[in-house]
């Protein structure tokens, strides 16, 4: 079990947007079906406010690339739909076969960089463009959030439990990327299996309120699961009830040799009551008894509990991280940017949304204390970068010259089967916190951060505005 | 190929959260395991700022629920992360055996109400819980937004796209409750297979690209799918570029007895554009040709195109859709209502938190002109309601004499088996607009809709303030 591609039983040709097949068809039917082409993924805003993304779903999109196949029942199905029997029956043989040319899992990137590039006959690299947009798109977003949960926590253990709201099965691949951004641990058991995650859990309110009273619930529940045990103590009232009982039920389980793992906060005022908590606990002798809290938390609200001084060791975080919030998306786009040998783009009437064509590169510069400085996109075959232009400024532009630099593109892809196994997630999730760390904490505030600059180098500027001239040209 | 159950790989008992698990073996271990429980799924906040909810997800719901249980390698997993060997030997056995009731998918409800009640032994309703959130918030969540997109719409075609945004594999759930809530078709080839919609489609800024001239490629692909053909238009630039070209493909196709579908238009100030398109397509003829737009709409920019008169006739809606933005979440809870014959509820410190307890119905009043008056949420053995109180205002009733009743809930499963087969995603959208229809307007509209009235019964309303006072009491 490793990927999404096991999700979708098999149809995993099914799982685009239409489009993509009346096209195909079109390429069929054209003999563009060959045409050797380059598609780039990148996305242009940064969600949340933020100044960075954290690149996830890689492993689950190759898998997906490698799996991306139509069955007899699928292709009966889209005899219904009005497509030709040739065209089906060359769809019956598909297979990806393209390269994939990929900026790591985990690592920090930012608007304008084609993060993957897809080369591959131009039907076999239009097919999959939804598929891979559903993957990188959402992974990408939910790691970028976590990410941000784990500068505002800090050394603090943080779970994520979203998948009672999560996007149904999303939810899955939600757990995936909240590790990779830097939560501990995750509720969700499906995806732990899955990807190899650390599950952890406490105990619901119903399972106070049908013992009917609480401190039976918690000895039960003690008994049952000593260890890591967590008690909830809001399901009547925090201070009067549940604390009390608490701290009851840990003294017994001290008796028996046990220890009480921590006592879980899931409404009022967080704040507030980690510190009287952690006063009842402290008096009864029970200072190893840690305070996780959760309730509607994001790294606004965990930023502002520590800024009170709250008490808190571990964060539990649900919807917030799961879905996203507040953005729910990341804008990524799949684009053409060499057909048939020749360089292409989408002209607009703005230069930020006309596309960058060939074949490209990124460069990252560091500094001399090992700090990201800037990055450079650059066409795949230059062999260095001296300065960079500014993408949409003509007249601002950056010495490289002082900086270390290191390409970031690393092939994991050929003729359709991935170069090496797949990534353990834990090792991923190391790699990005090794990057945040790297990244200047102007990029990584919440509020208004420094933007990181992204430039093109000469020869790539000059390739796009020598193709936007010509079109401005033949008009 | 039915529901969400499949796409787990078989593995569903482990969709799900630790804490199910962990409460699962310490009810098995404190002997409640088999004592008889009642849940109620509900919501608290309306989603969108909006007057109701489409519920949806009932059906995937029900086939997860049949379809939960553990494989051996579900039990090795578990028995790896501690669980003792006799409890998953029970494990091994389960099988959800309970019942459920439900209002029917595509019922229009409110914050407060019962929509499904899960009865079961307690292990069993506990350990279906997550599941049963995940699906039933998410789907409610994006068939409502479907709702309100189709109001804004009105006759218009309106066309889910949201697969490339979507949050993973929840994109195939998000169209199935775009199709409840009011879209005619989607784009998601694989949701459109598993649940017989209706998919749709029309190409990429790539396909214009990669064939050089855009004339070119509009006449290549008229030539290999001239049925609903959609030309999209601003590849380059709409009214200087691509709609002469379109124009010009589509009086080639008229010339093989063929008739362009729409023009699509992605980019821009689309009031302006769909002014202009069609003011170029009349003159040219073209009468008959549609235009579609699409980029970043949601309810709000339809009905401000519609409002500035833009001649639009189908609408494409991604990303909003099928994340359910702004909110991205419903906040549905599964909440102990009864255990072991004894009313539960969770109390908090204002009486909007706290649960009600028992097994409860609900009836709709409707007026004369059957109009949908008022909701009153009752014990399920209560044979009739003459008045309803304000769930939080205890001085405040209304008199239900004059209105016609129906009371919502229907048996959908029993003993773990779901009675009748699935029910056609057409007739669950076909009844979510009758109900829509019956829905007074001014809950409907999106601007501080009027606050739909939900009671109690007097029982009810004195079943939970006795339990309430006597925990105040024993305090």
């Amino acid at each position: 079990m490793a990927a999404g591609a096991d999700m979708l039983e098999g149809h995993t040709g099914l799982y685009t947007d239409m489009y993509e097949l009346t096209m195909a068809e079109a390429y069929f039917r054209d003999g563009t079906a060959a045409t050797p082409a380059v598609f780039d993924y990148f996305f242009r805003t940064l969600p949340f406010g933020g100044g960075f993304v954290v690149f996830a779903g890689l492993g689950d999109a190759l898998d997906l690339l490698e799996a991306f196949r139509f069955d007899a029942g699928d292709l009966d199905y889209l005899r219904g739909l009005g497509f030709a029997p040739d065209f089906l029956e060359r769809m019956g043989r598909f297979r990806f076969r393209g390269a994939v040319h990929s900026i790591r899992e985990g690592e920090v990137v930012f608007p304008l960089e084609p993060v993957l590039r897809v080369e591959a006959a131009l039907l076999e690299a239009q097919l999959v463009e939804t598929a891979l947009l559903n993957i990188l798109n959402f992974e990408s977003l939910i790691a970028t959030k976590a990410a941000r949960l784990r500068l505002a926590a800090g050394p603090r253990l943080l779970s994520e439990f979203g998948l009672r709201r999560s996007h149904g099965p999303g939810g899955v691949l939600a757990s995936r990327a909240a590790v990779i951004g830097g939560c501990d641990t995750t509720s969700d058991v499906y995806a732990a299996r899955r990807y190899g995650l650390k599950p952890t859990g406490t105990m619901a309110h119903s399972y106070i309120e049908s013992h009917g009273d609480e401190l039976t619930a918690f000895r039960r529940f003690a008994e049952a699961r000593p260890e890591g045990c967590i008690f909830l103590v809001d399901t009547y009232d925090t201070l009067r009830s549940g604390m009390p009982n608490a701290i009851r039920a840990a003294k017994e389980m001290e008796g028996r040799g046990d220890k009480l793992y921590a006592v879980r906060l899931d409404s009022g005022d967080l704040a507030y009551l980690a510190k009287q908590a952690r006063r009842m606990l402290d008096e009864s002798g029970l200072g190893y008894v840690r305070i996780m809290a959760s309730n509607l938390l994001d790294e606004h609200v965990i930023r502002s509990l520590l800024e009170q001084g709250a008490p808190i060791d571990l964060f539990g975080v649900g919807t917030r991280l799961a879905t996203g919030a507040p953005d729910g998306a990341l804008d990524g786009v799949y684009k053409l940017a060499e057909s048939g040998g020749e360089p292409r783009l989408k002209v607009s009437e703005s230069l930020a949304k006309t596309t960058l064509p060939g074949r490209k590169a990124v460069v990252r510069c560091s500094d001399a204390a090992g700090e990201f400085g800037a990055d450079a996109v650059v066409l795949a075959d230059e062999p260095d970068v001296a300065r960079m232009v500014h993408p949409f400024e003509p007249g601002q532009s950056l010495r490289l010259a002082d900086f270390a630099k290191e390409r970031l593109h690393v092939k994991v892809m050929e003729d359709g089967r991935r170069l090496g196994g797949p990534e353990p997630v834990a090792r991923i999730a190391a790699y990005a916190q090794s990057r945040l760390a790297a990244l200047p904490p102007e990029h990584k505030r919440f509020e208004n951060p420094h933007v990181y600059k992204v430039g093109l180098s000469d020869r790539l500027a000059e390739l796009r505005d020598g193709l936007v001239r010509r079109f401005r040209e033949e008009e």
